[in-house]
Protein backbone atom coordinates (compact mmCIF):
# COMPACT_ATOMS: atom_id res chain seq x y z
CA UNK A 1 0.00 0.00 0.00
CA UNK A 2 1.43 3.63 -0.86
CA UNK A 3 2.44 6.08 1.34
CA UNK A 4 -0.05 9.09 1.94
CA UNK A 5 2.14 11.93 0.08
CA UNK A 6 2.24 9.74 -2.81
CA UNK A 7 -1.92 9.60 -2.65
CA UNK A 8 -1.73 13.02 -2.36
CA UNK A 9 0.76 13.72 -5.76
CA UNK A 10 -1.54 11.18 -7.63
CA UNK A 11 -4.72 13.19 -6.49
CA UNK A 12 -3.04 16.66 -7.24
CA UNK A 13 -2.34 14.82 -11.03
CA UNK A 14 -6.01 13.62 -11.24
CA UNK A 15 -7.46 16.68 -10.05
CA UNK A 16 -5.06 18.93 -12.87
CA UNK A 17 -5.81 16.54 -15.60
CA UNK A 18 -9.93 16.73 -14.61
CA UNK A 19 -9.63 20.42 -14.65
CA UNK A 20 -8.34 20.77 -18.25
CA UNK A 21 -10.56 18.69 -19.25
CA UNK A 22 -13.55 20.30 -17.50
CA UNK A 23 -12.24 23.60 -19.56
CA UNK A 24 -11.66 21.44 -23.17
CA UNK A 25 -14.68 19.01 -22.92
CA UNK A 26 -17.29 21.95 -22.90
CA UNK A 27 -15.58 23.89 -25.61
CA UNK A 28 -15.37 20.93 -27.78
CA UNK A 29 -18.55 19.77 -27.41
CA UNK A 30 -20.11 23.31 -28.30
CA UNK A 31 -18.22 23.23 -31.32
CA UNK A 32 -19.83 20.26 -32.36
CA UNK A 33 -22.74 21.21 -31.87
CA UNK A 34 -22.77 23.86 -33.72
CA UNK A 35 -21.36 21.90 -36.77
CA UNK A 36 -24.33 19.82 -36.30
CA UNK A 37 -27.30 22.01 -35.79
CA UNK A 38 -25.88 23.52 -39.48
CA UNK A 39 -26.16 20.28 -40.61
CA UNK A 40 -29.27 18.92 -39.05
CA UNK A 41 -30.90 22.75 -41.12
CA UNK A 42 -29.26 21.56 -44.30
CA UNK A 43 -30.50 18.44 -43.99
CA UNK A 44 -33.87 20.07 -43.35
CA UNK A 45 -33.39 22.46 -46.21
CA UNK A 46 -32.69 19.16 -48.66
CA UNK A 47 -35.86 17.69 -47.46
CA UNK A 48 -37.74 19.88 -49.49
CA UNK A 49 -39.81 21.24 -47.07
CA UNK A 50 -38.80 24.72 -47.17
CA UNK A 51 -39.78 27.25 -49.97
CA UNK A 52 -36.88 29.34 -50.97
CA UNK A 53 -39.69 32.57 -51.55
CA UNK A 54 -40.83 35.45 -49.72
CA UNK A 55 -44.70 36.00 -49.93
CA UNK A 56 -46.13 39.21 -48.60
CA UNK A 57 -49.08 39.10 -46.36
CA UNK A 58 -51.61 39.47 -48.95
CA UNK A 59 -49.83 36.86 -51.01
CA UNK A 60 -47.84 38.44 -53.49
CA UNK A 61 -44.37 37.33 -54.27
CA UNK A 62 -41.09 38.72 -54.01
CA UNK A 63 -39.12 38.44 -57.18
CA UNK A 64 -36.88 35.52 -55.98
CA UNK A 65 -33.02 36.11 -55.71
CA UNK A 66 -30.26 33.88 -56.38
CA UNK A 67 -31.78 31.25 -58.59
CA UNK A 68 -28.70 31.37 -60.92
CA UNK A 69 -26.89 29.16 -58.97
CA UNK A 70 -30.27 26.49 -58.79
CA UNK A 71 -29.99 23.46 -61.42
CA UNK A 72 -30.91 24.27 -64.71
CA UNK A 73 -33.29 21.52 -66.22
CA UNK A 74 -33.28 22.83 -70.00
CA UNK A 75 -34.22 25.44 -72.29
CA UNK A 76 -37.12 25.58 -74.38
CA UNK A 77 -37.27 28.14 -77.30
CA UNK A 78 -40.51 29.89 -78.54
CA UNK A 79 -38.92 32.48 -81.41
CA UNK A 80 -40.74 35.65 -82.12
CA UNK A 81 -39.89 34.87 -85.74
CA UNK A 82 -41.66 31.59 -85.61
CA UNK A 83 -44.39 32.59 -83.91
CA UNK A 84 -45.83 35.36 -85.99
CA UNK A 85 -43.60 38.38 -84.11
CA UNK A 86 -45.18 37.76 -81.17
CA UNK A 87 -44.49 34.35 -78.96
CA UNK A 88 -46.54 33.45 -76.26
CA UNK A 89 -43.17 33.48 -74.39
CA UNK A 90 -40.43 35.26 -76.06
CA UNK A 91 -38.02 33.69 -76.67
CA UNK A 92 -35.20 31.44 -74.72
CA UNK A 93 -36.73 30.05 -71.48
CA UNK A 94 -33.91 28.92 -69.29
CA UNK A 95 -35.79 27.15 -66.37
CA UNK A 96 -34.24 26.56 -63.52
CA UNK A 97 -35.17 24.30 -59.90
CA UNK A 98 -34.53 25.03 -56.10
CA UNK A 99 -31.76 22.43 -55.31
CA UNK A 100 -33.62 21.29 -52.04
CA UNK A 101 -36.58 19.98 -54.97
CA UNK A 102 -33.98 18.25 -57.38
CA UNK A 103 -32.38 16.18 -54.64
CA UNK A 104 -35.77 15.17 -53.54
CA UNK A 105 -36.81 14.57 -56.97
CA UNK A 106 -32.75 12.61 -57.21
CA UNK A 107 -34.31 10.45 -54.59
CA UNK A 108 -38.33 9.92 -55.50
CA UNK A 109 -38.74 11.18 -58.73
CA UNK A 110 -41.08 13.29 -57.40
CA UNK A 111 -41.71 16.78 -57.17
CA UNK A 112 -41.54 17.15 -53.31
CA UNK A 113 -43.95 19.95 -51.00
CA UNK A 114 -41.76 23.55 -51.70
CA UNK A 115 -40.44 22.77 -55.12
CA UNK A 116 -39.99 26.18 -57.09
CA UNK A 117 -39.33 26.56 -60.84
CA UNK A 118 -38.08 29.58 -62.41
CA UNK A 119 -38.20 29.97 -66.40
CA UNK A 120 -35.92 33.26 -67.01
CA UNK A 121 -36.63 34.66 -70.32
CA UNK A 122 -33.93 35.89 -72.91
CA UNK A 123 -33.90 37.41 -76.26
CA UNK A 124 -32.55 35.97 -79.65
CA UNK A 125 -29.18 38.40 -80.12
CA UNK A 126 -28.67 36.56 -83.55
CA UNK A 127 -29.03 33.93 -86.17
CA UNK A 128 -25.85 33.34 -86.81
CA UNK A 129 -22.23 32.62 -85.60
CA UNK A 130 -19.20 31.18 -86.17
CA UNK A 131 -20.54 27.89 -84.77
CA UNK A 132 -23.48 27.94 -87.21
CA UNK A 133 -26.75 29.44 -88.21
CA UNK A 134 -28.93 29.05 -85.35
CA UNK A 135 -30.26 31.15 -82.36
CA UNK A 136 -28.19 32.44 -80.06
CA UNK A 137 -29.38 34.26 -76.42
CA UNK A 138 -29.10 38.03 -75.91
CA UNK A 139 -30.19 39.63 -72.91
CA UNK A 140 -32.86 38.96 -69.57
CA UNK A 141 -36.10 39.71 -70.60
CA UNK A 142 -38.41 38.41 -68.20
CA UNK A 143 -39.42 35.75 -65.55
CA UNK A 144 -42.15 33.13 -64.51
CA UNK A 145 -42.29 31.24 -61.15
CA UNK A 146 -44.24 28.24 -60.58
CA UNK A 147 -44.57 27.07 -56.65
CA UNK A 148 -46.17 23.71 -55.76
CA UNK A 149 -47.25 24.28 -52.17
CA UNK A 150 -49.89 22.13 -50.59
CA UNK A 151 -50.22 24.78 -47.64
CA UNK A 152 -50.70 27.82 -49.30
CA UNK A 153 -51.96 26.64 -52.56
CA UNK A 154 -54.19 23.81 -51.14
CA UNK A 155 -56.60 24.97 -53.55
CA UNK A 156 -54.99 25.02 -56.82
CA UNK A 157 -54.84 22.39 -59.09
CA UNK A 158 -51.83 19.69 -57.90
CA UNK A 159 -51.07 22.53 -55.40
CA UNK A 160 -49.16 24.31 -58.42
CA UNK A 161 -49.56 28.26 -58.33
CA UNK A 162 -47.98 30.37 -61.36
CA UNK A 163 -46.31 34.21 -61.26
CA UNK A 164 -45.31 36.23 -63.78
CA UNK A 165 -42.79 39.22 -63.45
CA UNK A 166 -43.33 40.65 -66.72
CA UNK A 167 -41.75 39.87 -70.22
CA UNK A 168 -40.47 42.85 -70.18
CA UNK A 169 -37.88 45.15 -68.01
CA UNK A 170 -38.32 46.72 -65.84
CA UNK A 171 -39.72 43.49 -64.17
CA UNK A 172 -42.60 43.75 -60.98
CA UNK A 173 -40.52 43.47 -57.85
CA UNK A 174 -44.40 41.16 -56.44
CA UNK A 175 -47.13 40.11 -58.14
CA UNK A 176 -50.21 38.08 -57.51
CA UNK A 177 -50.94 34.31 -58.66
CA UNK A 178 -52.10 33.91 -62.04
CA UNK A 179 -55.28 32.93 -62.80
CA UNK A 180 -55.84 28.85 -63.17
CA UNK A 181 -56.77 29.40 -67.10
CA UNK A 182 -53.38 31.63 -67.46
CA UNK A 183 -50.96 28.33 -66.93
CA UNK A 184 -52.38 25.51 -64.60
CA UNK A 185 -55.18 24.34 -67.85
CA UNK A 186 -51.97 24.16 -70.00
CA UNK A 187 -49.73 22.57 -67.52
CA UNK A 188 -52.01 20.34 -66.56
CA UNK A 189 -53.30 18.65 -70.44
CA UNK A 190 -49.71 18.46 -71.92
CA UNK A 191 -47.39 18.48 -69.09
CA UNK A 192 -45.44 15.07 -68.55
CA UNK A 193 -45.35 14.55 -65.02
CA UNK A 194 -47.02 16.39 -62.39
CA UNK A 195 -47.96 19.82 -64.57
CA UNK A 196 -43.92 20.23 -64.74
CA UNK A 197 -43.18 19.88 -68.98
CA UNK A 198 -40.86 16.89 -68.24
CA UNK A 199 -40.31 15.67 -71.65
CA UNK A 200 -38.64 18.64 -72.75
CA UNK A 201 -35.94 18.66 -69.44
CA UNK A 202 -33.62 15.79 -70.09
CA UNK A 203 -31.64 17.18 -67.21
CA UNK A 204 -34.69 15.99 -65.31
CA UNK A 205 -35.36 13.20 -66.80
CA UNK A 206 -31.91 11.91 -66.46
CA UNK A 207 -31.97 12.67 -62.52
CA UNK A 208 -35.52 10.31 -62.37
CA UNK A 209 -34.57 7.47 -60.59
CA UNK A 210 -35.36 4.06 -62.52
CA UNK A 211 -38.69 2.21 -60.77
CA UNK B 1 -9.04 16.81 7.41
CA UNK B 2 -11.09 13.92 5.58
CA UNK B 3 -10.31 10.39 6.82
CA UNK B 4 -9.07 7.81 4.16
CA UNK B 5 -12.14 5.94 3.50
CA UNK B 6 -13.22 9.68 2.04
CA UNK B 7 -10.47 10.75 0.16
CA UNK B 8 -10.57 6.82 -1.76
CA UNK B 9 -14.17 7.53 -2.35
CA UNK B 10 -13.18 10.55 -3.80
CA UNK B 11 -10.28 9.58 -5.87
CA UNK B 12 -12.81 6.93 -6.96
CA UNK B 13 -15.44 9.07 -8.50
CA UNK B 14 -12.04 11.52 -9.96
CA UNK B 15 -10.79 8.17 -11.95
CA UNK B 16 -14.27 7.59 -13.18
CA UNK B 17 -14.53 10.73 -14.07
CA UNK B 18 -11.19 10.57 -15.69
CA UNK B 19 -11.52 7.48 -17.63
CA UNK B 20 -15.15 8.71 -19.45
CA UNK B 21 -13.18 11.54 -20.42
CA UNK B 22 -10.55 9.41 -21.66
CA UNK B 23 -12.98 7.62 -23.97
CA UNK B 24 -15.15 10.97 -24.80
CA UNK B 25 -12.77 13.25 -25.36
CA UNK B 26 -10.72 11.36 -28.33
CA UNK B 27 -13.73 11.04 -30.15
CA UNK B 28 -15.37 14.47 -29.76
CA UNK B 29 -11.97 15.52 -31.06
CA UNK B 30 -11.82 13.52 -33.86
CA UNK B 31 -15.23 14.33 -35.17
CA UNK B 32 -13.97 17.64 -35.11
CA UNK B 33 -11.19 17.23 -36.85
CA UNK B 34 -13.16 15.63 -39.85
CA UNK B 35 -15.16 18.33 -39.87
CA UNK B 36 -12.59 20.69 -39.68
CA UNK B 37 -10.51 19.11 -42.30
CA UNK B 38 -13.84 18.53 -44.99
CA UNK B 39 -14.11 22.45 -44.37
CA UNK B 40 -10.74 23.72 -45.67
CA UNK B 41 -10.83 21.84 -48.49
CA UNK B 42 -14.10 23.61 -49.51
CA UNK B 43 -12.31 26.67 -48.55
CA UNK B 44 -9.62 25.41 -50.92
CA UNK B 45 -11.87 24.72 -53.78
CA UNK B 46 -13.90 27.65 -53.42
CA UNK B 47 -10.51 29.73 -53.67
CA UNK B 48 -10.63 27.85 -57.35
CA UNK B 49 -7.42 27.03 -57.48
CA UNK B 50 -8.19 23.84 -58.01
CA UNK B 51 -9.64 21.72 -60.82
CA UNK B 52 -12.48 19.89 -60.37
CA UNK B 53 -11.44 17.33 -63.10
CA UNK B 54 -9.08 14.46 -63.68
CA UNK B 55 -6.21 13.57 -66.19
CA UNK B 56 -4.61 10.13 -66.79
CA UNK B 57 -0.65 10.46 -66.49
CA UNK B 58 -0.44 10.69 -70.39
CA UNK B 59 -2.74 13.65 -70.12
CA UNK B 60 -5.70 12.18 -71.09
CA UNK B 61 -8.95 14.34 -69.44
CA UNK B 62 -11.80 11.72 -67.91
CA UNK B 63 -15.15 12.26 -68.43
CA UNK B 64 -16.01 15.02 -65.86
CA UNK B 65 -18.81 13.95 -63.46
CA UNK B 66 -21.66 16.46 -61.44
CA UNK B 67 -20.87 19.34 -63.72
CA UNK B 68 -25.30 19.50 -64.16
CA UNK B 69 -25.22 21.16 -60.42
CA UNK B 70 -22.25 23.88 -61.84
CA UNK B 71 -23.61 27.27 -62.61
CA UNK B 72 -25.63 27.28 -66.05
CA UNK B 73 -24.47 29.93 -68.25
CA UNK B 74 -26.19 29.88 -72.02
CA UNK B 75 -28.05 27.68 -74.36
CA UNK B 76 -26.83 28.03 -78.18
CA UNK B 77 -28.52 26.59 -80.65
CA UNK B 78 -27.19 25.39 -83.82
CA UNK B 79 -30.70 22.92 -84.89
CA UNK B 80 -29.31 20.23 -88.07
CA UNK B 81 -31.92 21.85 -90.36
CA UNK B 82 -30.67 25.16 -90.10
CA UNK B 83 -27.00 23.64 -91.34
CA UNK B 84 -27.79 21.55 -93.75
CA UNK B 85 -28.47 18.32 -91.64
CA UNK B 86 -24.93 18.32 -90.26
CA UNK B 87 -24.62 21.13 -87.50
CA UNK B 88 -21.40 21.38 -86.03
CA UNK B 89 -22.11 21.11 -82.98
CA UNK B 90 -25.68 19.52 -82.73
CA UNK B 91 -27.90 20.94 -81.97
CA UNK B 92 -28.57 22.55 -78.26
CA UNK B 93 -25.73 23.40 -76.40
CA UNK B 94 -26.27 23.61 -72.64
CA UNK B 95 -23.02 25.42 -70.98
CA UNK B 96 -21.90 25.18 -67.80
CA UNK B 97 -19.15 26.76 -65.57
CA UNK B 98 -17.44 25.34 -62.46
CA UNK B 99 -19.11 26.86 -59.16
CA UNK B 100 -15.48 28.09 -58.17
CA UNK B 101 -14.81 29.81 -61.12
CA UNK B 102 -18.24 31.55 -61.34
CA UNK B 103 -17.66 33.07 -58.48
CA UNK B 104 -14.11 34.39 -58.97
CA UNK B 105 -15.69 36.09 -62.11
CA UNK B 106 -18.46 37.50 -60.18
CA UNK B 107 -15.43 38.80 -57.82
CA UNK B 108 -12.98 40.17 -60.64
CA UNK B 109 -14.75 39.73 -64.23
CA UNK B 110 -12.05 37.37 -64.90
CA UNK B 111 -11.28 33.67 -65.69
CA UNK B 112 -9.35 32.36 -62.89
CA UNK B 113 -7.05 29.59 -63.24
CA UNK B 114 -8.84 26.35 -62.96
CA UNK B 115 -12.03 27.87 -64.82
CA UNK B 116 -13.88 24.66 -66.67
CA UNK B 117 -16.60 24.81 -69.03
CA UNK B 118 -18.39 22.62 -69.97
CA UNK B 119 -20.93 22.31 -72.91
CA UNK B 120 -23.24 19.27 -72.83
CA UNK B 121 -25.35 19.07 -76.69
CA UNK B 122 -28.80 18.08 -76.44
CA UNK B 123 -31.00 16.91 -80.06
CA UNK B 124 -34.05 18.57 -80.81
CA UNK B 125 -36.88 16.62 -80.15
CA UNK B 126 -39.56 18.97 -81.74
CA UNK B 127 -40.47 21.87 -83.26
CA UNK B 128 -43.73 22.31 -81.77
CA UNK B 129 -45.26 22.52 -78.38
CA UNK B 130 -48.45 24.60 -76.54
CA UNK B 131 -46.12 27.20 -75.76
CA UNK B 132 -45.72 27.49 -79.62
CA UNK B 133 -43.48 26.54 -82.60
CA UNK B 134 -39.77 26.59 -81.81
CA UNK B 135 -37.38 24.24 -80.60
CA UNK B 136 -37.76 21.50 -77.26
CA UNK B 137 -35.12 19.21 -75.90
CA UNK B 138 -34.72 16.13 -76.93
CA UNK B 139 -31.63 13.51 -75.17
CA UNK B 140 -28.38 14.30 -74.71
CA UNK B 141 -25.73 13.47 -77.16
CA UNK B 142 -22.54 15.47 -76.89
CA UNK B 143 -20.09 16.67 -74.10
CA UNK B 144 -16.92 18.97 -74.67
CA UNK B 145 -14.83 20.83 -72.28
CA UNK B 146 -12.39 23.60 -72.31
CA UNK B 147 -10.28 24.05 -69.57
CA UNK B 148 -7.95 27.08 -68.40
CA UNK B 149 -4.79 25.78 -66.64
CA UNK B 150 -1.61 28.10 -66.76
CA UNK B 151 0.44 25.16 -65.73
CA UNK B 152 -1.16 22.23 -67.13
CA UNK B 153 -1.13 24.19 -70.35
CA UNK B 154 1.43 26.90 -71.00
CA UNK B 155 1.93 26.28 -73.90
CA UNK B 156 -1.69 26.56 -75.26
CA UNK B 157 -2.98 29.60 -76.77
CA UNK B 158 -4.57 31.36 -74.00
CA UNK B 159 -3.56 28.29 -71.65
CA UNK B 160 -7.41 26.98 -72.91
CA UNK B 161 -7.19 23.21 -74.15
CA UNK B 162 -10.25 21.56 -75.54
CA UNK B 163 -11.55 18.34 -75.18
CA UNK B 164 -14.82 16.52 -76.67
CA UNK B 165 -16.29 13.19 -75.71
CA UNK B 166 -18.07 12.81 -78.64
CA UNK B 167 -21.53 14.24 -80.93
CA UNK B 168 -23.03 10.38 -80.16
CA UNK B 169 -23.78 8.25 -77.52
CA UNK B 170 -21.61 6.01 -75.71
CA UNK B 171 -19.29 8.58 -75.09
CA UNK B 172 -15.63 8.68 -74.63
CA UNK B 173 -14.39 7.51 -71.02
CA UNK B 174 -11.00 9.67 -71.49
CA UNK B 175 -10.09 11.67 -74.61
CA UNK B 176 -6.83 13.60 -75.39
CA UNK B 177 -7.15 17.23 -76.07
CA UNK B 178 -7.95 18.56 -79.61
CA UNK B 179 -5.77 20.80 -81.93
CA UNK B 180 -5.17 24.38 -81.76
CA UNK B 181 -7.09 24.55 -85.14
CA UNK B 182 -10.07 22.30 -83.71
CA UNK B 183 -11.57 24.77 -81.49
CA UNK B 184 -8.92 27.62 -80.22
CA UNK B 185 -8.35 29.57 -83.37
CA UNK B 186 -11.99 30.05 -83.57
CA UNK B 187 -12.51 30.96 -79.69
CA UNK B 188 -9.55 33.60 -80.14
CA UNK B 189 -10.74 34.87 -83.04
CA UNK B 190 -13.92 35.51 -82.13
CA UNK B 191 -14.98 35.10 -78.32
CA UNK B 192 -16.03 38.16 -76.97
CA UNK B 193 -13.35 37.79 -73.34
CA UNK B 194 -10.45 35.33 -72.77
CA UNK B 195 -11.50 32.23 -75.75
CA UNK B 196 -14.98 32.50 -74.27
CA UNK B 197 -18.37 33.39 -75.68
CA UNK B 198 -19.49 35.84 -73.24
CA UNK B 199 -21.22 37.67 -75.93
CA UNK B 200 -23.66 34.37 -76.11
CA UNK B 201 -23.63 34.24 -72.09
CA UNK B 202 -25.95 36.21 -70.59
CA UNK B 203 -25.72 34.59 -67.06
CA UNK B 204 -22.04 36.01 -67.65
CA UNK B 205 -22.57 39.15 -68.65
CA UNK B 206 -24.52 40.04 -65.57
CA UNK B 207 -22.27 38.36 -63.23
CA UNK B 208 -19.52 40.50 -64.16
CA UNK B 209 -18.98 43.06 -62.19
CA UNK B 210 -19.02 47.03 -63.03
CA UNK B 211 -15.69 48.84 -63.52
Amino acid sequence: MSTLPDRARRLTVVLTLLAVSAIVVPNVISNLQTVQKARAADAKRSRGHRSPLSFTDDGQLLQPRGYRRWVYVGTPLTPNDMNGGQAAFPEFHAVYINPEAFAAYEATGEFPNGTVLVKELVSVATKSATSGKGYFMGEFTGLEVAVKDQTRFQSEPGNWAYFSFGHELPLAEQVGRQAVASCSTCHGASADQDYVFTQYYPVLRAAKPAK
